[in-house]
């Protein structure tokens, strides 16, 4: 009898130990990290007035699924909604705003990813959804699918009622001048010498956005959009709808968004190895990031860089490039952007 | 100077002992592992006839590729010619013989991946290359790319000399009748509550083929083909081409191929959990496989299986489903021929 009294007290004790610290950090270090792509920026390519707008919409952005969280909406909600926001832009490589192909057309992919049930939904190759992040939410929730393509998920995307536009709806003037610059060097006799030329080149890679956050409820969520690689051919397909390479969340780990040169992470499965390191050894979110980052991407000779929160609100902003555009808030409201590495 | 002379006798010796039987492992443990597809598979519904037909189209794949590691080839070789076997089988779901989409086409996925240089290459949606392993890869060795898709990775299969067929050529009477009866099922008032009718749905999710090898020269590969999930729409993707989920290879763990319930293959990020269980936890091969497919694929409602060959030519075939066509050579030449799963 006593026996159980002690074993019933124990496990009042442990109970209220537990419980009221791991409510509490659940609903104090929620938080929104998001990005505008990575890439090789300088400071000298860049007008104020070209910086203000970048950091007005990814002000935008952030405060937006920041809001969505404050007043308990899900991760879910906040990372579709800050994406729709960039996605809106002309200023990102997504949505509206997309770079073209090789063949002046647009080719769009997104991912997203609930950490609570591991369900994924994604979309590549796709020409006139508005929203692509959207749509893979819409095939992660309303299809037995995680990955539909091209024509076929545009029909689905239809059926579901969301937003079809024409496909000159995502045609910016910048990018058709940054295609036929970048036909130019490619035809171009001295297109290996000159480090304008290569570091324009370089830049087409990248503009991918993406948001992960942690919500009251202790859900992680990850989405990416993109319009892929500038002048791409063969229906490439990035690492943006790749759920493990450019898109992954888990509830045990964190949430990760990459951008970057999609081969790379790809070939690394960027979001579930940081997730691997930090489940099976151990690490800080901000260690497992710098080692894939740093020692497995750099290694094979890729680019970019990755947005990740942890089930503790944990933030990490990684890359190898000169910069990456990105923000967050956290539980406190405290605003951060930035765009240059250092 | 005596620490000196210790610590380098220590080295010595242990230069010794770790090179004899590393380099004597890797000639002595090179093998090949193939696999036709996982599913429900009763004893009662196979005749004699068909189960000799699987079983020589089985040995005939596993064979040629163990004969070329035997003969010193690559592992990648060896995958390559193992699965275009099973592509140019009418038995499988893979080239020849693929199941039908919900609109009465054919779509193949494959991905090819190596695990020396972590370097990688797939196609998604085609329909018109004789054998998508190859242009696999071809997208891995002649593209900077690791995914393409549909009629882009026609184009480019077409500029790399590939074998280009006309889409009927993949075509069976099998899988058109197949075809029929899934959507006479699917249309019917009781189509959920005919065990019989479950089982052949079920059915149709399989037969992907795939093959993974190590060869002598301590090199692992991984190899899958799939015509995907019969009556699939919206030009849904599945795991094959998800380099970390149905595909994925590194020489410092294992070679992984899976078949299955695809979605719930990416969303476990199935072959890259096994590699990362092994790298980061010291878990064996059939440890890992047995977690990955029992504890996480299985737990979320998914089923399949997967094979896998480590560095040392230990083998796992582990599935959660009743049967598995599956065949095992190891650098004994001793083959192994399996169907059900006891």
């Amino acid at each position: 009898m006593i026996n159980k009294l002690i074993c019933f007290f124990t496990l009042i004790f442990f109970s209220c130990t537990e419980s009221v610290p791991l409510n509490s950090k659940k609903d104090l270090n929620y938080g929104i990290v998001i990005h505008g792509g990575a890439g090789t920026m300088n400071r000298k390519d860049m007008t104020p007035e070209k910086e203000k707008q970048y950091r007005e919409a990814l002000e935008e952005s952030v405060t937006l699924g920041y809001k969505i969280l404050k007043e308990g909406g899900t991760s879910q909600e906040a990372v579709e909604h800050s994406i729709r926001v960039m996605e809106n832009s002309p200023l990102f490589n997504a949505g509206k705003g997309a770079v073209l192909t090789a063949e002046k057309t647009i080719e769009l992919d997104a991912a997203f990813m609930n950490g609570k049930d591991l369900n994924a939904g994604a979309v590549a190759s796709v020409k006139t959804i508005k929203n692509p992040i959207t749509a893979a939410i819409k095939v992660m929730e309303e299809s037995p699918h995680v990955l539909l393509s091209a024509r076929g998920a545009e029909k689905f995307a239809k059926e579901k009622d969301l937003e079809i536009v024409d496909p000159s709806y995502f045609f910016t003037e910048r990018r058709v001048n940054d295609l036929d610059k970048i036909k130019n060097i490619e035809s171009s006799a001295n297109r290996s010498t000159r480090q304008a030329d290569k570091e324009f080149i370089s830049m087409q890679r990248y503009g991918t956005v993406g948001a992960v956050a942690l919500d009251k409820h202790g859900d992680l969520s990850a989405g990416t959009s993109t319009g892929g690689m500038a002048n791409k051919k063969w229906n490439r397909i990035g690492d943006v709808p790749i759920i493990g390479a450019g898109t992954y969340a888990n509830n045990s780990t964190c949430a990760i968004s990459a951008t970057g040169w999609g081969e790379f992470f790809i070939r690394n499965v960027v979001g579930h190895d940081i997730s691997a390191l930090m489940e099976y050894k151990n690490y800080s979110i901000e260690e497992a990031a710098r080692i894939v980052i740093h020692d497995k991407v750099a290694k094979l000779g890729g680019d970019g860089g990755v947005i990740g929160i942890d089930r503790e609100g944990n933030v990490v902003m990684e890359m190898n490039t000169s910069g990456m555009y990105r923000a967050h808030i956290n539980s406190e409201g405290e605003l951060s952007i930035e765009i240059y590495k250092n």
